[in-house]
């Protein structure tokens, strides 16, 4: 039986390289380095990744990559949400071919449904699945999942766990209290990392946090400091998680402040696939000042690179460093 | 230069065969029904034609379809909003090759973007566009369009109008307040046929109303009779059609109340690629009583199909003429 | 039979003095002025009167002031709302012997409740009260009122009409709808005058509009156009004063945008019961340009006071009216 | 120097007699009961206090009951909020000679005002309050309170502390981060008990809960176990409390529920202010059950009085009680 789904699961961002493609070379090294961070598992394609402004062959492709960076080192849970029920197994079977440790389903979006609904959508995935599935809980951009649903869901034994977005700590538990007792095997993890050693205190399993990116050594920090009882030392980390979180997310669309980050870290996510304003060209220097402030308060950020300049060579040995593992992934040397 | 964009556009729906692929045929035929019936115009890939649930592909085929239909009879807005700017562009190009009238872009959703940052989608998508741009505003499903960005929007000559399904008819005159001193070519649009005959007395062009589906009459008959002035008697109509707008939105998911309401008028829509529960099953025919009720005060129904026999038939048939018309098509003669 | 609530009731501001207390003697002449210039109506201890901001004896002096002056003028709907029932249904029997025509009670705000509850609230009002009762809705502030409560309410006699500030069209056609056939004498106000015309359109008996304290004129005449069937020309003026609208509603807290407008017209409402931020004191001037050029074209405000010293003239002559008016009311001449 | 807000303050509730006057008797009785189960505080008139249901004269007489049961006993933080800052004085000078250690104020009402005037309003009470002064955030019911807000009051040394009922950890961890660096001794208590442990977990120094009323000794007991940093063991009876709030909270208007409950361990609050509809008597019993199922999980229940009957005497009981102790008062032996 797999074990079960514990930690803090990054959801990957996705570098572009000049052009406007998905940028391989980085996100193999980008990755890499989440896992030699300590990640315990990645999240390709969900909100942090921007799945929806991906293709479907290119969300295919980016799942395809951090799950080959991942093997036999971390699990993956791989964002298969796609058009419909048809698309979305379809999906489900190319992640459970690549390895992956089960997918997440965004709630239905777009449309806003009624929990019979939203249950009767995750029912069918669930039936059909060849891989183990999670729920994706984000109220403030898909249809919420409520409690009662959750409870439903969790009598299939497909679905494995719940990612939930809200940071709504009363509602963790109630979802804990009604599920648990039934299916101790079911994991709950938190995507606000805000109150991530609450959210474990209350009985979490880990999360999947947008911050664990930017800081992947301090999400880590926290989940196992709440997972030891070690709550005061777990706080005091998570107070100043907050600071870079609320840096990192008020004042840019989402994810933007956490790419921004990111990269001070030492990579190049390349141009957004959505357009920015002129303004907010403009306030992008003097909104990343908040977030360096956060982030040098946690870890050492990499050395600035002079961008421009940097941005050219990077595309030219990337190319080069992408034709040689492509050469090597060929003749399955990776 | 282009003709204003003014009367009723149909927002279709997408009919699925009993494999829950397009049905081609009943698609063609009840879209030739539709412009039969004295709609002005077609908007295949909005709301009502749930595009978020097919893939990119066969959003494309089913432009082509009704732009294949619409041909020289009336004219064709085409939703065109795809994963990114990229993939939007070359729907685009693709729809201005088949002889659409302009496309239809719905505002950013899942993500919900500030103002500055839908300004910014918009105004590069209206840059490189090689047809004309309709800006497609429903607050409820995705990022709100302010007045302040239709204003600024509307300085780009491709932008060319805006489909408003807020139903705030405050909202529709704060536009045409801002807009139509400097763009009298420009037009307004509202997707909330609750209202239509007021929108139209406070100087809307006209709807695309997911109700013209059902009773193009009727919505057709409400236009006329208020750009005619007749107000008293556009109301008369309105009330009426309030009720039935009211039965198929309350107690179904959108749109499957419309698709309901205009299977009646004697159609098979197929299966819904939204999956139905058990109590949704159950509670269907209960459901479409009031819808029957609501229609019936309007329009003369077609005779009541015998389902499940005619399912079979219609099916049979519809993969047979499938097949002719593929074969058609593969050799260039369609 | 008493007559059909209809036209435009004014929900009248309240004028202080420079101590804070009600300005009686301002109020007076202001309310007349507002009878002088064609309301059919006044609706005291509204939202835009302030009502909570005043005591239950203010408010009972409020509403006792207005009928006075509006006695064998105009009718009077009384804000009446207290905080139970019971200081509710007192309320009402002392309008009801000030000789208002109605009283107005809003939906029960602060604490959120269902509709049931709604409906018992008004009923037992409804059951109790010596003079007739309209219903107040204005869900931006207080509980919902469903359509259903509202048809249900309609079998109460008592309760011959409804205020709804939603600014919904849809709504309000939805209510009419529903209601007209079985009371035809109910009666149905808008609150939101950016809609007046369309309102009146759709079958609306009239308004009890912020805006016509500051451009009574317009209000009448939007309404009597549009009752004699001329939308054109009544949309003309609706657009107009929806500039002024925003203008008051957009960058002030409700209502002092209404008020800093009804001043320009010449009066002194004297300082505000909500204090004002320093940046509020520091952008009243300025964001009152916009206010007084919308006015302006509407129509010809008074001559602006020099504020520092009529406000000293005017508190010094508002003492000595009042000290006479109250010595002639105590006598029984007034 | 005044000793810091720690602990659980009860939020009163407001027993009537038959004849829907408030029970002074029985709130007393109450009140003491309260205290011996070991509440660190009370908190007359607050939401649960259904303090906008009562007159500014009724109010200040709950106010003056139990600033009197509590003398000596516990603190006691006056629910104060008026209909204008005037009143609001006056009551903050009442609550000051009945020796009440704060009072608390609501953000205002009904209009929802902008973070600026929010502050205004609270400073402008904090200048002149004659008694110290804890904010009352409950953006479901009034306007919300921002951390800038609280950050900026927290330099007026009469502002003491803040109430937050939003039950959002994030944003108390948010206030908490912004504040305690100036302020070591502000007090932040969550009024949002579900979460009480992870509450007290990050820092808050207590709550004023709803639940206390019903189970005083289990919101005790929580906090206890908290502050010790027993965590584990704090959650488990979190976990059950849980059930208890949300079978309270879920199916009855506030504060019904809460009332329902309390009044099992033996008291009789009497009929409530806010009307029931035929639909909500009929369900009580109904609903009651749950409430009763998740009391018992906690706490021994008091032996059910036979309604009717008790009804009657405890009135008359009451009666002449009220009478003895009112001719006490009267003689200041009280």
């Amino acid at each position: 039986m797999a074990s079960k789904i514990e930690g803090i699961f990054t959801p990957t961002l996705a570098p572009l390289n000049s052009r406007g493609e998905i940028n391989e070379t980085e996100l193999r090294r980008y990755v890499s380095w989440l896992i030699d961070r300590g990640v315990h598992g990645l999240y390709p394609n969900g909100s942090s990744g921007e799945f929806t402004r991906f293709t479907a062959e290119e969300r295919l492709r980016i799942g395809a990559i951090v799950c080959d960076v991942a093997r036999g080192r971390v699990p993956v849970l791989a964002g298969a949400a796609e058009a419909n029920i048809k698309e979305t197994l379809a999906a489900c079977e190319a992640y459970a071919k690549m390895g992956a440790r089960a997918v997440a389903i965004v709630s239905p979006f777009y449309y806003r449904l009624a929990p019979d609904a939203v249950y009767a959508y995750f029912a069918e995935i669930a039936r059909d699945s060849p891989i183990d599935v999670t729920l994706y809980n984000i109220p403030m951009f898909a249809s919420p999942i409520t409690v009662d649903t959750v409870r439903r869901l969790a009598e299939l034994p497909r679905v494995i766990g719940i990612k939930d977005s809200s940071g709504d700590v009363a509602f963790m538990m109630r979802m804990i209290s009604a599920v648990r007792p039934l299916r101790p095997d079911f994991s709950f993890l938190t995507g606000w990392e805000a109150v991530l050693a609450p959210m474990i205190m209350i009985g979490c399993d880990g999360g999947t946090n947008a911050s664990s990116n930017a800081v992947p050594e301090v999400t880590r920090k926290i989940y196992e400091l709440a997972r030891a009882g070690a709550y005061t030392e777990a706080m005091q980390w998570n107070y100043r998680l907050l600071r870079l979180f609320d840096a990192m997310l008020d004042k840019f669309e989402f994810p933007d402040g956490f790419k921004y980050a990111t990269e001070l870290r030492g990579f190049n996510f390349g141009p957004s696939r959505r357009p920015l304003s002129d303004a907010q060209r403009a306030d992008r220097s003097l909104l990343e000042s908040d977030v360096k402030r956060a982030l040098s308060d946690l870890v050492e950020p990499a050395p600035a690179p002079t961008a421009a300049v940097l941005q050219l060579e990077r595309d030219q040995i990337a190319a080069l460093v992408q034709e040689v593992v492509s050469q090597l992934d060929r003749r399955g040397l990776l």
